[in-house]
């Protein structure tokens, strides 16, 4: 696992830790990630503070390969996203020429007041990320990678960067789905994950009229493994004498 | 803000780190925390890892009141979050024989298999948390609620133990609803916050056929206060020429 490729976002905002807004770009993220071969470690879903952010995008930017955030990057007092990045990285805020230019093929000159122009307010060093929806840019400095908030945006955003990541061999996954319990499966599915040890082995129940099931997602990077592993499980259902639905082999 | 009570949420998972499982537990601890004026002030999403669990759990605890994790507490081998909380807190992992009680409700005593049992091996010192839906307890130890990850658990053991914890003040808010571009109304936008820094004023940009609008979000705890706010957000909507729409007063 030496040559992982790992990566932290970040979720700017306080409407998503008071309820307000469900959040979706974490799962977009990190689906777009696992296309990547880039492991998401963690999450973070901050306030609009700036002691809370600083501190966080300096302990994950030393400590993992890629840092993405959303949120915080709009034209209004409490858009402190850039602010904040510029303390952390210890480098000035200042308008970006290209930047401005961006918001021109939005914005009409006059109507670009001081709030809008504070989306072209940029820390230095920063290289413009597109943004093919409204315009107004997102930007990365370093390993850290400045998204919107809004999903649309963040989304288009995100998908113009991706293909540039640096990735790192593909993660393979398999998923089984067992109609039986968690319970009753739990031993012999830990036996395997002991012998496959360079393998994940996730567990996962539901109920499906009124029926216990669990499906099991085994994720790794070797398809030949990966494809034993799916057979063994399916083995193991059938010797515990519960319906099994495979999904073939590893994607 | 000294009276402030905080919490913070450690979602444990790597189904929801790969986008594989969209997390909901968020939203709804976050939405019951706001009813019992507890603020929620970061969320961190971490793999099934013992090292990530073990710090974040160790760091969270001793900055905020509470604590709450999701994921982590069934029966199979990535079920690791009980074990993690043990050695957090440096206590040893026991049978409990209230929680082996809460398992037979479910359980017939002839499939209480060791991995079932597992689901009532728990961190000494654990106050058991009720789950009525599928009967595994949750637990706390000192301010840490350890619960469920399946969202239909996890409610019902979040909706049993809420009205336990220590309330604060009551974050009230209201919303108004311009149908401007947040560029146009940030600056007049930043002068109402500046006036009255005891309140948060979010804005939050949507579009909705084709019309630029921005929600103004106004969070308080002094509800005259927040109703003066919204009648200056909206007189500032009217000079700037723009529709808007108030909710009529802070809830």
């Amino acid at each position: 696992m030496s040559d992982e490729v790992t990566a932290v976002l970040i979720i700017i905002g306080n409407e998503v830790l008071s309820g307000r807004t469900q959040d979706t770009n974490l799962q977009y993220i990190a689906s777009g990630l696992v296309e990547r071969g880039i492991r998401l470690k963690e999450v973070r879903v901050v306030a609009d503070d700036e002691t809370a952010i600083v501190t966080a995008v300096n302990h994950l930017r030393a400590t993992h390969d890629y840092v993405f955030t959303t949120g915080g990057i709009g034209p209004t007092h409490d858009d402190i996203t850039s602010a904040c990045i510029a303390k952390a990285f210890g480098v000035p805020l200042r308008r970006d020429p290209r930047a401005v230019e961006c918001l021109l093929r939005q914005i009409k000159p006059e109507n670009l007041n001081e709030a809008r122009l504070r989306m072209a307010t940029l820390p230095e060093g920063a290289e413009l990320i597109d943004n093919p929806v409204s315009h107004a840019p997102g930007y990365r400095l370093g390993n850290v990678h400045v998204l919107a908030g809004v999903p649309r945006i963040m989304q288009a955003m995100f998908d113009g960067l991706k293909a540039g990541l640096r990735g790192g061999a593909r993660l393979l996954s398999l998923n089984v789905t067992i109609f039986g319990s968690e319970g009753l499966i739990a031993e012999a599915l830990a036996e395997i994950q002991r012998r496959r040890p360079d393998l994940e082995i996730g567990s996962y129940p539901f109920t499906r009229d009124g029926v216990y099931g669990t499906v099991i997602v085994i994720r790794g990077t070797d398809r030949t493994a990966l494809n034993e592993a799916g057979r063994e499980v399916e083995e193991m259902a059938g010797r515990l004498g519960v319906r099994v639905e495979g999904e073939g082999s590893a994607q």
